[in-house]
């Protein structure tokens, strides 16, 4: 049904994002997913026409948009046109409310021209080896001592963390005895040239290949409490009130992408042929993909609500997890029938739809499982 | 998420309609289940009240409104209280928009002040015993004799077929032979004392135990011309027409009774123990209920989407076809779960999850099966 | 693929009860359907034909046969012609074994004669009306006084227990402040003409329509010590000794419903028609009877091994818990695809597969639920 | 619960695979992967300790085992050790049983030596990069010319097919217009040395990464007349024999997968805490895992069943379909629960859940996508 949650100067946005990641980004990418990560220039030439910095305030040289809504576009041109671009979605979805609701004045000017320009690219670690989502056992410590905090510790499942200029690191600054293990922790911008700042080899992930994901590991690297986001302690509060963002990027994408691979699938079962028939000429293959075209617009019409109650600032962190819980449990099914109707093909890794069905199958685990996700939504529901 | 498609004054409506079906509807249920049928007092009272009337004209002794709105919040809380109307539903919500757009000003004149007070009842007869829902297999005849039409043949799953005071009757008026099988399909409002119309035996249903569905059989039954809906040959294209708010109307009701459902069986789990601990306290509990809930979610967004596009005449057939075919296939899942979740007593009639479950399972094949509903579907998909 | 479970004699029963069922039961069916329960002179006929007293030994009037299989096929047939006959399951299936383990040599010369004639058929009382399956919070409580138990309280969801002569009943006879909730329970088997034995309402069940299943309520009844089947505090153990077959039988039941269901389905779609052509014809018909029956085959796999496993008596409780678990989910999913199929007809109880659905839901809560299984599931596992 | 299918000597032969395998498979594999093959010195290797040559006559140098149980037993350890042979399997169970069934003296006397030393390996060539699965479209043309055909045309999906010595194709040695679109097909063995004969690329797929999958293209490849297997225009005759232990060897593969994906999970989710508790002791975890359990235990009773037929001669295609399909599909189900559990390292390629869900992906298409075994089952059921 007609989406009635964006104008028209979104769509014009829509079209001016589509045509840039057409010109510089397709014909490139089967080469960052062979380096597995993407070209810094890409993001260079994002910052130049302005992507970046559409939601940094005009102050700091961005176009000051308050609304998501660009975001989301650009969230689902990228994912219409498969492109997996996780470390542009921590830069802009992820590491943005951070800088822009907690650091201070003289941070934003030092930080935001770079991080609109592409200059600096800023990714977020706070999963740890042993940890996994539950941020309360943290163990990454950030030792005060004069000007600087100490920070000794690991990382892992970084998104963009081999190639960012900065990247925001949850410490724990209070005694690891402390009962409240929630309290005691701090959000760190480390910049990435720091000594003992280590980027550990990229994880070789089932797809998402043009991402660089890494481990980081800190001895002793000495961070300027200048450089500190907030206040000491806070962090989990901050990184609670992101929430709502972080699940609803995911799960505009989940929906894109699952929109991409019926349409993916129309296409191809129009042009393949089994026994004489176009495979689109099959009950079967018409059910299975009027199922997945009614899943994807149930998605949809959700999704368009959240969109707009984040924009309205009333996105809770529980209706959040339930778009992004069902959003992604969908683009699974559905993207899981598409490749199917690709027989073999669907099976081959330079078909769109085996790629879609790799990049799949983190979406129901970044950003906190389906598992944490129904945890969450239950308690909302006082169970 | 908050519902953005309901003004203050529908809310207010909601309000006068459920107290309404508390005091009027409530007490009687039992009885209505037992006897099969609902008392024609109930849809007298209905109709002093307005509630009949809400679409009817005024020239014609109704309240004149066009929205479709109020319909839809009156099948959301006679779900919500657990009331399986479907004859009432038929009268509002098939019949009416038949006579609206096709009688003529007689007969609307002669017949819509006796609809809008509930003294003549309405229903549909469509499908016949051998052809399901299969229009285009029609076998009832209408000979035209003068100014009469001479109707024979049988109907079935006639909804509020028992104590229609004027069933819709779509009969077949060319030769059997004709090669355009949808042609030649009328409408006839036939008069359910008239000579030679019988009303069969009720069918017992696995649920909708309140509602009176049978058979009607038509033994050279006379009907004046003037009770024709419409043009002679017609019949498809009108019945065509009204098929997206058949498909909503059904789609409505399905989300608010898994909406229902999970709310008894929040309520449930937590009143109910099971080794100590109340069944709410579990971690799977949560976790199937969080997906519940997110399914109701989807649905939700989904029929609201569709609650405006409707309301803007643009709805299309497909779209309403895709809406039904995802909510009750959600409400078959919600409700089953729901069930499950009660253990033994969810088996026993006396539990409103159980009559939930035992009605919920029609609407994946009234108004057309979720089989065909994927036919319209993939259609509309060029497939 | 052909089953090697049953011997050529097996067989032979197999034929012999299957007429008997046709005979005897069929044309009545629907009569106890609607009374409630099955006519106490369909029993009496079972005994004179020595069909309750298979496994009963030679030295109190039965056939002595240890094997479970004619058992099996007993429970087969009967839900291979649509008979879902609980109470005689709980005879010979629930209560048989706790007489033959556990009655001493008085008891069963008092008892099995009538046992295996018919005359006295019996039932099991455990769950009670707010314990669920929990047998540890069993409070209905036998105090010892002389020669007789002293029995108050009151069961719940006893099948057959509205014409059970004698009915094996649950009791605390510890004190109910006892630490370990598990002992103290002991097994006496009632006498249901007992002063203060009071067979309730009959619970109004979504199916199993012709299975009485009602409250019993103890109203200082007096039992005679010699009516105790074991010792005294050893009533759990005793109920956990037969899990594997109370499982076991639920199970077989389930894949032979299901069957049924299948080749019903068959058969419907090839008489029926729809747009013109049998429903048989379609390619989704096709595939999702394909896929009905590949269920139904595991199942079957599952079963005969457990049979035989069962019969070495080397069927664990876990094991018969995930062949119960496995066996009654296909059979909620292949049931309901299968109503789906009927169309309209599915939803009218006089067809075959209304029935079968309406009766599938109990299969997986009765006898222990689903999700209890999968509790002991897991245990086994180590988990 | 225990299988009966293999005596002690399979299992003795059991721990002698499990030990080569882990001796001289897995050290190597990663390296395997990487490179996109096997090393050839693998097969050779295979070939002296006499796991090649199991089923070649003796006469011709092998051990003359006739049953498939070895076989079966060859492919659960090649699976449970982690091990995608694709090629080994290929060798083994689809191209020994054409040879042995369809070969000359003269041939077996030429080729069987070699096959069962490991160094002529043999790959299958059947589809074409336009018919998928449809034999009757196979485009492939041998036209004889004198002692040789003369063979041009391209197929795909070949596995193994780099290293192979020789390759069965099926070509099409009956005109192109010849009505009956399935005669006229021929099977050739192919020395893959001839001129003309190309290997080109091979395919990148989602898994089975250890295995080399190419196109092969051949421009007027002479085969000698002798090097034709049985006789002209048989071969879809030929193919169609063998069904059965092609789709058995699949299923074999995925319950032995699936088994270990359940294996690993559970000592995984001892291992990983979250939220302080091991995700073991979670109700989710172990409810998933329960469901997962007995699901892989029906899969196994089904294979059980059907290696038992497979060695009585007796398992007919429908039956070998069918428990392709069903094994299959749970494999998929069971293996990406199993992901799940494990978290965001579920989507680390260096977990072995991470390759064994990439694998999975395969089996529900190859030999036959769940589509073309549906259809073949519903065949078999008259529908």
């Amino acid at each position: 049904m007609g989406r009635t949650v964006y104008t028209a100067e979104h769509e014009e946005f829509r079209l001016a994002i589509r045509r840039f990641l057409q010109r510089e980004a397709l014909p490139s990418y089967s080469k960052w997913e062979r380096q597995g990560y993407v070209d810094p220039e890409f993001f260079l030439r994002m910052g130049e026409l302005g992507f970046l910095g559409m939601q940094v305030p005009v102050e700091f040289g961005g176009s000051g948009i308050e609304s998501y809504k660009n975001n989301a576009v650009l969230n689902e041109e990228a994912a219409a046109a498969g492109l997996a671009l996780g470390s542009l979605r921590t830069h802009l979805d992820l590491v943005f409310p951070y800088l822009q609701e907690f650091a201070n004045d003289e941070q934003k000017k030092r930080w935001f021209p770079a991080f609109g320009s592409g200059e600096m690219m800023t990714a977020i670690a706070m999963t740890e080896p042993d940890t996994g989502s539950d941020l309360a056992g943290i163990r990454t410590t950030a030792r005060r001592s004069g000007d600087v905090y100490v920070v000794n510790g690991a990382k892992t499942f970084v998104t963009g963390g081999r190639h960012a200029g900065r990247v925001l690191v949850v410490c724990r600054t209070s005694p690891p005895e402390d009962a409240n293990r929630r309290a005691g922790l701090t959000l760190l911008a480390i910049d990435s040239t720091s000594p003992g700042f280590t980027s550990g080899r990229m994880l070789d992930k089932l797809g998402l290949k043009a991402q660089d994901t890494c481990e980081l590991s800190f001895d002793d690297v000495c961070v300027p409490v200048a450089d500190r986001i907030g206040e000491e302690g806070q962090a989990f509060r901050y990184l609670t009130q992101n929430l709502p963002q972080e699940r609803l990027v995911i799960a505009i994408g989940a929906v894109a992408s699952a929109r991409r691979a019926v349409e993916h699938t129309v296409d191809y079962t129009h042009s393949r042929k089994a026994f004489g028939t176009p495979i689109a000429g099959f009950q079967n293959t018409k059910f299975v993909l009027a199922d997945c075209a009614a899943d994807v617009a149930a998605g949809q019409a959700l999704i368009d609500d959240a969109i707009e109650q984040h924009d309205a600032n009333a996105l809770t962190p529980a209706q959040a997890a339930l778009v992004k819980l069902w959003t992604t449990e969908m683009q699974g099914r559905v993207v899981d029938k598409c490749l199917q109707l690709h027989g073999g093909y669907g099976y081959i890794t330079e078909y769109p739809i085996a790629k879609l069905y790799a990049d799949a199958r983190v979406t129901r685990i970044l950003g906190g499982t389906s598992e944490v996700m129904r945890t969450v939504i239950a308690k909302s529901m006082q169970l």
